[in-house]
Parts: structure tokens; C-alpha cells; sequence
């Protein structure tokens, strides 16, 4: 078994589908123009260019001139933020959750050194944001509410719904709008995105997160939406993100969200029972642990484990000795030492916050992976809680 | 001869070297991790990051600490721009040119709403910047001068080093020191690029425009340069710019800079061979041209010419019905009815600058499509005119 690999980090990134691979080629080939040029190569790409953004329009049940093409996710949050305030010209207050990825979060943290004002909602023990909370959280003065679809470390799916049908009603009554953004980087493609069910006024999403290439994104951006670039250029993406359009990746992330859409039901289905059974195989052979958040409120793809009085890191090291792969929380966030933002905003103790293990899923692991990750498992665990005093001493008392 | 296509725009974009898709590919395959992550898959993709970053480095005679990767060349500058200034933290005087690319001028446009003072210098006929008219410019606030290395519509090459030499000077008795930043977007691959002898302090690049693929550039930031973030999120690049990175484009661009720095001297003296070519045949073969800039003084890839009494886009529309891709001028600014930023800033006279085409060229352009654009378009000028009034006054007065 010396050279096995399983690979349970697919919240973290995904392989690229080999279909969307064979979709990309042709614009590294002949079609190579580019998309802003007049003539005959120009028109080329500009077609295949609109002929995604009309599939991604499509699949999020949103119109073309809605979606925009980005970076990564990451710029996507970044526009939809600063572009909102941008637009706005004045100073406010901003509503978001203390769980959200690093990209919302420290937009957040530098809107307020920018001199906004920014509301933290808190979490319940499953990492879900209170509705409630969340009108109580509102000002005169609110010009966005920011909240992620699901969260990238437990899966805990965020009451989009509620929130926008509450905000709607708000904004009735108000001269400025409160826009609503949401970040469903963890959700596209395991989830069926509705832009006009979820009720949003922007959506980013990622396409490296469902089996297409790293490094390109879309917002979704309501029509009607007052939003200024951030990013000062060409004429392009609506005059929102300029930069010469990548046609293989928006080709490639167009078809990536065709054929993460087309699967998504038996997907789900496959992500659930290998979850399940890792779940099971876990809480059955080793003492100690700790799910965490609530699996019945988040998405199928994501377990969060803690393993009591072991380091979350130094779980990863073994268990990459022996060919998984697996994560601590947010690639983004990896190597930082501080524990996980969302595990203290649901008040895990900080000795399973320590512990935790990400394993997260696609349709392309198996259940023979679970099997192999189960064997090798509990003896890691062992091993490493033989080093740690606090066990021992536990041990010997029981 | 009704296939016949002729690719003269490759300063908008270029074909991706099948060298540079190959190298891409493993990356869409089996090396699929995401380079942040901690486990095998991520330290797989971590090193094809850094190898290309080792590469990239050597090539531009810097540091690899000294380059990061973004989403394009208007990332890079955007990136440069408001990084700069970000990290002073107080506004000031910045110096840059009226001929610069969109994503310069834009962000100039952008800083001056922002409360800063901006100098645009004036550029001569040739379209290049007087190093006298530069250091007069520079006021006890400036912090920033951005200049272009070669002009994307006529290719003047600007006098970077002696403005490094003498910036130092200036800085040597200075507290606040002036950044030095180049886009160097249209000179990559096609002059060496050494970033000491040039002696600024940061500098743009993008893949496409020297046959990698788009969505990918870098930007050169000087060792000790006081620059922060202008978007937010993971601690990727050095913390300059959030967002997963894009392994295969960024082996791409490393592969694509090494090929073109390898073929550059026969590359120019290709280039320079099709443009005289085509010169002397334009001004041979049709009266009343004008050729725009000194092409003594800008890089051996572009010809721009004014066709007088007729609009440069009914040009490039008969141009493209005979299957040759040429412009106006920026594929970033297409579209758009304005007059030619950089033809004004050089004096060009308006009628002349309505005509002005674009021609050009890569290593892969032939003396046989040169030929062939010089049988169409005496023809295409003379049924141009023949709709001039202006020009038909003209003809019967002589």
C-alpha cells in the first residue's frame, strides 16, 4: 500500500474533469483571439465567451448580462464588497458572520480600517447565523449584509432564503437598498444554485471547487445593481473586471457547472453514504472524537472531525504518511497556527478545536477509500495521543 | 483565396506555443492540488509553483522572492498602483505618461476621484517621454511614477533606465522614496527584460502577450518595497494577492517566457524583416500614409500607419472580409469612437489619426502573409475613399 493516495480535500480544490480538459483545448488552439478584438479571431472568441456566460446564466437561472467572469473566488467577494460600497461613495455598515472564508472576512477587517463600521454575527453550536440575529444586526445606516452559502470547514448551510425575503421587506421601507451577497464558492455544483429562489443580489462562486480549473470565477450580479470595478482597466466584463478574458478556463468552468449540475442528484447521494460511513467507521473505533456541526444542516461533501487531545496538524502528517489527504480547515488559511475562526464561533471547546480534521468529498472517491482511511485511522490516533500528557493522564485515571 | 486568414494583432493577443500546452497539461491532470494545502497533493502543486517562480525569476534576472503571479497584466498594474500608495497610507503626486494602457490610465483617473494629484507627461512625436519634462514633474509629494516600457499602438520604447538612474539620485535625498513601476507588457519576450538594469522597482508582465495562455501575468516587486494588498483573502504571494493559484497557467507563463527569451534575436530580426516589408509596400503601393512613431525608436512588432481620409475601423472591417486580423489600436479599447489616446498625445493630426491601423507581428507570422496583405490593400484603400468626400475634393483639385 506504499503507493496509495486518497484524496478527501476536495473542499479545498478538486481535480480538473477530464471532459472539461477536452472542452478547454480549442482555446489553446485555433480559437485564440481576443474576445474585445473586431475581426474574425476576435469574434471567435468573443462567441464562445458569450456562449458561456449563457450557459452559466442558464444553470444559475439568472440572465447573461447578470454574470460576470473573475480571477478566482476570492476576486469575486473582493468586486462583490468593494464594488457595492465603491458604488455607494459613502462610508456605512456592513453585516457578516464570523465563519465566513478568509476572502470575506479580511474584506471585512480592512472595510473597517477604512472606517466602516462591520457586525460579526455569531453562531450556533452547528454554525448556522441566526436569523433573528441578523435583523437585529440591521442599521439605518446598513448598506450590505455579506453571508456565505455554506461554510468551507463543517458544511453548515447559511438560511439564504430567509434572510433575503426578510431583507426585501426591509428595503421597502428604505432609500438605500441593503444589497445581499452571498458566497457559494462551497455550494455550486453540490448544490442546485437558484440565483432568483435564493433571492441574492450578488453570488460568487469558484469553478476549481466543482471539477473545473483553478483560476477563474463568476459573480452573479442582479441586474440593477449599483457596483463599481475595483479594478481599473479595459471596457471588459461589463466594465466591471477588466483584463483580456481567459476563454478556455470560462469555457472550461462553463462546462465544469453543466456537468456538476447533471450529476449533482446521484452526487450528493454517493457524498452522503461515504460520509456516513466514514462518520460511523470513525465514532465506532475510536474514543474521543467529536463531529463537528450539524451534518444534517450542511452540505453532503464536508465531515469535520475532532480528535480529542491530539494536534489537528499532526493528524495531517500522519495521515499524509500514509497516502491521505485530508486538511485542518481552509487550504487558504493552512500553515497558520491560530485554531480554526469557525470552530471558536460555534464554541468547540479549544481542546477538540485543535484536534479537528477536515475530510472533504467528491463523486470520484469511493468507497474503498473510506475503507483504507478507516484502517489506518484509529492507530495514527493512537500513536499520537500516546505522546500527549493530558491523554495519559486521562487514561491512567479512568 | 477565401479561407485566407492573416493574423497581424498579435499585440492583442498571440496563439498559445503548443510547447506551452503541453507543459500545461499534467496540471489539469494527475498535479491537481491546490499549493496551499499541506499534504502530498499541495506540495506536488507547491513545487511546480515555485519551480516557475524560480524560472520566471531567473529570466528577469531577479530574485524569486521578488515575483508573484496574478490574473493578468491590468491585475499587475492595478496590483502596483494602488499597492504602492495602500502601504503609504497618505495621499500624494503621482507621475505617469499620456500614452499609457487603459489599466494605467484608469487607475491614474481612479487615484485622482481618490484625492491624488496626477501628472500626465507629454510625449514627442516618436511618442516618447522626455526624461527632462519626468524629473520636472517631480514634486516633495510624489510617490509613485508609472511609465510604460513600450507604447501597445506604436511601440515607442521609453527611457526606463535613465529614469531609474536619475530617480536614485532624487531618492538618495528624499525620506518618502518615488516607486518606480513599468508595465512591461509589450516589451516580455520581446527585449530582454533584466529588472536591475532596468532599476525600477516594480514592473507588469502577461503571459498571452508572448504565446502564453490569458489569465495569467506576474508582477516584478523589488526587494524592500513597501506595498500592501489591494485585494483580500488567503496569504497567497507573499500576501499581495489572495486566490488559489493557477498552476497550469503559471507553468505556462514560466515555459512561454523561456521560449520567447530564447528565441528573441531571431524573433526580432523576423519581425523587423516582415515590418519593413510592409512599410516600404504601403508607402511604395498607396499615397497619404503617415507612419506613426519612429520605428528606430520601438520595438521591431508593431507598424502603425494612418491611411488618410479614412476611418480606421472601415479599415479593419474590409481587412477582416479579406481574412487579415489587424486594429486600431488596444483590443482593451475597442469599440470605443474616441480618437487614439496615444496618436493625440503625439501631435498626430486627427484626420490621420481616424486612419491610423495597427499591424502586429509575432515569430510566426510569414513574408508570404505579408505579401498577401500587400495585394489587398492598395484596393481596399482606393474603394475607402472613393466613399471620402473629403478625399474626392481633394483628387479633382490635384
Amino acid at each position: 500500500m506504499k503507493n496509495k493516495r486518497v484524496y478527501f480535500d476536495n473542499s479545498a480544490t478538486t481535480p480538473v474533469d477530464p471532459e472539461v480538459v477536452q472542452e478547454m483545448q480549442p482555446y489553446f488552439g485555433s480559437i485564440f483571439g481576443n474576445a474585445s478584438s473586431f475581426h474574425f479571431f476576435g469574434r471567435e472568441a468573443g462567441k464562445a465567451l458569450e456562449d458561456s456566460r449563457a450557459k452559466v446564466a442558464a444553470l444559475l437561472n439568472a440572465e447573461p448580462s447578470e454574470i460576470i467572469f473573475t480571477g478566482c473566488g476570492t476576486e469575486s467577494d473582493n468586486i462583490a464588497i468593494f464594488g457595492i460600497l465603491n458604488a455607494y461613495g459613502k462610508k456605512g455598515h456592513i453585516v457578516t458572520s464570523k465563519i465566513e472564508h478568509h476572502a470575506v472576512l479580511y474584506s471585512c477587517k480592512r472595510l473597517e480600517e477604512l472606517g466602516y463600521e462591520v457586525t460579526y454575527l455569531d453562531v450556533d453550536k452547528d454554525g448556522v447565523v441566526s436569523v433573528d440575529d441578523l435583523l437585529k444586526a440591521v442599521k439605518d445606516n446598513t448598506l450590505l449584509v455579506t453571508l456565505m452559502h455554506a461554510n468551507n470547514e463543517v458544511g453548515a448551510i447559511q438560511p439564504i432564503e430567509e434572510i433575503s425575503v426578510a431583507l426585501k421587506t426591509i428595503n421597502e421601507k428604505r432609500k438605500d437598498k441593503i444589497y445581499f451577497h452571498t458566497d457559494a464558492v462551497q455550494t455550486t455544483g453540490k448544490i442546485h444554485i437558484d440565483v432568483k429562489k435564493l433571492g441574492v443580489d450578488l453570488l460568487s462562486l469558484s469553478s476549481h471547487k466543482f471539477h473545473g480549473p483553478k483560476g477563474v470565477g463568476a459573480l452573479y450580479i442582479k441586474k440593477g445593481t449599483n457596483i463599481a470595478p475595483v479594478m481599473f482597466g479595459g471596457h471588459h466584463e461589463n466594465g466591471i473586471r477588466p483584463g483580456t478574458e481567459n476563454i478556455p478556463y470560462i469555457a472550461g468552468l462553463a462546462k465544469a457547472l453543466e456537468l456538476a449540475n447533471r450529476r449533482i442528484t446521484d452526487q450528493n447521494k454517493h457524498m452522503l453514504h461515504l460520509r456516513e460511513k466514514l462518520k460511523k467507521g470513525i465514532i465506532e473505533t475510536i474514543p474521543e472524537v467529536i463531529i463537528n456541526g450539524s451534518n444534517e444542516k450542511a452540505v453532503s461533501s464536508i465531515l469535520n472531525v475532532s480528535f480529542n487531545y491530539i494536534e489537528g496538524e499532526a493528524m495531517l502528517l500522519k495521515l499524509d504518511m500514509e497516502g491521505v489527504a485530508a486538511s485542518t480547515g481552509s487550504a487558504c488559511a493552512s500553515g497558520s497556527s491560530e485554531p480554526s475562526h469557525v470552530l471558536s464561533a460555534m464554541c468547540v471547546d479549544p481542546v477538540a478545536s485543535q484536534g479537528a480534521v477536515r475530510f472533504s468529498f467528491s463523486h470520484q472517491n469511493t468507497e474503498e477509500e473510506v475503507d483504507y482511511v478507516l484502517s489506518v485511522l484509529p492507530k495514527i490516533v493512537e500513536s499520537l495521543r500516546a505522546m500527549s500528557p493530558v491523554w495519559n493522564t486521562k487514561k491512567q485515571g479512568s
